[in-house]
């Protein structure tokens, strides 16, 4: 196993990945919870927090973000970090992996072909409405994970949703799960108080704290983001192995996929994500997959204290940690023969080109 | 070669197909040209052709339509004849086929997840103003093509476009071909002096009569339609071979792709039609090919004479003809080795389910 590959979990094996049989599929959305002040990272501001999905993608497929004048990064007390998206886009380009697109409820659109799942964003999680048609999502998402399992053998899903963190922590807090404090953040110091009050408001305007919910999908709808029942549907929806790349925020998804089948299999399920996640002292994955089931997690260390990038070295001190499938991205890279090294070599390239 | 299968062109080797290899695509689009009574029978009034594309590919997908109380059919001098996507559905899902939906610029979304290459549908073409961003579209379905095609090693592409013969007639002559009278049409009398009327209209509010195009997306925008640069689009950025499964309509697809790349080479492209529109009186699909380049046409005859259904039978008298790729759909399924009798049994089968 490539020393940058660590693995927390039940099962010992790696997925095999030969060439041609994984697809690569990014899910965007939006929530106005993004648009709190000192929530979230991901945007030079509360305001352009609705455009950073659109960015990524755009920047992965285009090359350039169109929407945008910059390339979304993450600033915190003057230290820039870039988005993730460079990761993934290096990664995956040296591995000469497929990437696609959907739409779970973007703010902005990208100017880009990309699957429709669902249109309308969500709202800010204290009105307790947050996500309008969660179950809608889901069956949509079910589709689309049955249709692009035919096309490859292994679909892994990145994500980008701004403060989906912060819903993350909603989700799994409304399935009756144990989570004020494990989940990850997109700065250094992680406002798990902000996120905890956030969260209550919303459960309390829905009228769901502490009791059991009889509809697992009024967790999404009351304090979620579109991001989740898609991706869970996604999932549930796929006749191949599935790789959630992505951190805490993919354990909302398991959790969701819990709760809307108990018996659902996770042997074919795994999370990916990076060694900055795995490692986040603000955060625990572990012990919030442990709650759900026996679900393997890979941890990816690109090792950036390598680097002379100063932005890639800021996600040694806690800055933007994963985002946009990062993690996954990489472990496909290395599934397939390729050294963590290079890999590194292309981001920092990639880096020099685009900033 | 399955004595269903008959070969117009320069190419006497059919494409080889194995197991997992091939991805259907159906790329819907709308203009309102299609509201003009006596112009097209894909929709029982003139209103309703705006739900036909939607509706045809909720019944490949979800089994039925979920935008109509009903599934679209071609009504003539009382005579039904089902929509071409029962044939498409029976033949995709009989080989196993993966199926995806494109929007080009449907009026009506489907209810479904769907790549999304356009939003907006089309004019009417009188105004000589159809399509407004025939480049983007193009440019868009370019991008989608080079990613499908790193997921199969096939891509077949439909339509369904109410009217599309009269917009394909639009973009065929302002592209400087001789076209009238050519086009097929989906009712058993072909409304060609209408066609040629509309078609003159708009080419002349356009003020493009008669003269060469500086730019050949001048054609679609002044009297062409959506799907048209879409699909052109799609084949242009494919690394794998694209099979055109329509009639007469993607002909103007051929002449498009030829016009945008003078170079352009149609090795790797093949057009896949029924024996309806091959046989058809009323059109000259050779006659249109034969000027753009050296294009390979297949034809395939589902021997509806053999069936007992009524519906079916009203092919054999000029009704429907072709769309929603149904020919390429039967072509795909008899390449996967399966015989055309046991085909047009499964039509057969699925239009007693859902009539």
């Amino acid at each position: 196993m490539d020393q940058a590959i660590k693995t927390y979990g039940s099962i010992e094996k790696l997925p095999e990945i030969g060439k041609n049989e994984v697809l690569f599929l990014c899910v965007i959305a939006s929530t106005l919870t993004s648009r709190r002040p000192g929530l979230t990272g991901a945007g030079a501001t509360p305001e352009l927090t609705d455009y950073t999905p659109a960015a990524d993608v755009e920047l992965i497929v285009n090359g350039e973000p169109t929407c945008l004048p910059e390339i979304p990064q993450t600033i915190v007390d003057g230290a820039i970090a870039p988005t993730p998206a460079v990761i993934t886009k290096a990664a995956l380009e040296l591995a000469d992996i497929p990437f696609l697109v959907a739409d779970a409820g973007a703010a902005v659109k990208p100017k880009l072909p990309y699957i429709k799942i669902n249109d309308k964003p969500g709202s800010d999680i204290t009105t307790g409405q947050a996500v309008s048609n969660p179950e809608f999502i889901f069956q949509q998402g079910k589709i689309m994970g049955k249709l692009l399992s035919r096309l490859t053998h292994h679909i892994f899903i990145g994500e980008s949703t701004p403060a989906g963190t912060t819903t993350a922590l909603g989700v799994l807090q409304a399935l009756g799960y144990d989570a004020w404090g494990k989940v990850s953040g997109s700065t250094p110091e992680n406002p798990h108080h902000l996120k905890q009050e956030l969260v209550e408001r919303g459960l309390k305007a829905a009228g769901i704290h502490g009791q059991k919910l009889q509809d697992p999908f009024q967790a999404v709808q009351a304090v979620g983001d579109p991001m989740i029942p898609a991706v869970a549907g996604i999932a549930a929806g796929s006749k191949v192995p599935v790789t959630l790349a992505g951190g805490t925020q993919m354990t909302a998804v398991c959790a969701l996929l819990k709760a809307v089948d108990p018996e659902f299999l996770f042997d074919d399920l795994t999370i990916a994500t990076t060694s900055f996640v795995a490692r986040d002292e603000t955060s625990d994955i572990n012990y919030l997959t442990g709650q759900i089931d026996d679900i393997t997690i890979f941890a990816v260390d690109p090792f950036f204290e390598k680097s002379e990038n100063d932005g890639l070295k800021n996600y040694l001190n806690g800055s933007v940690k994963e985002g946009v499938g990062a993690g996954g991205a990489m472990l496909a890279a290395l599934l397939r023969g390729l050294p963590m090294n290079d890999v590194r070599a292309r981001i920092e390239k990639l880096c020099g080109e685009i900033f």
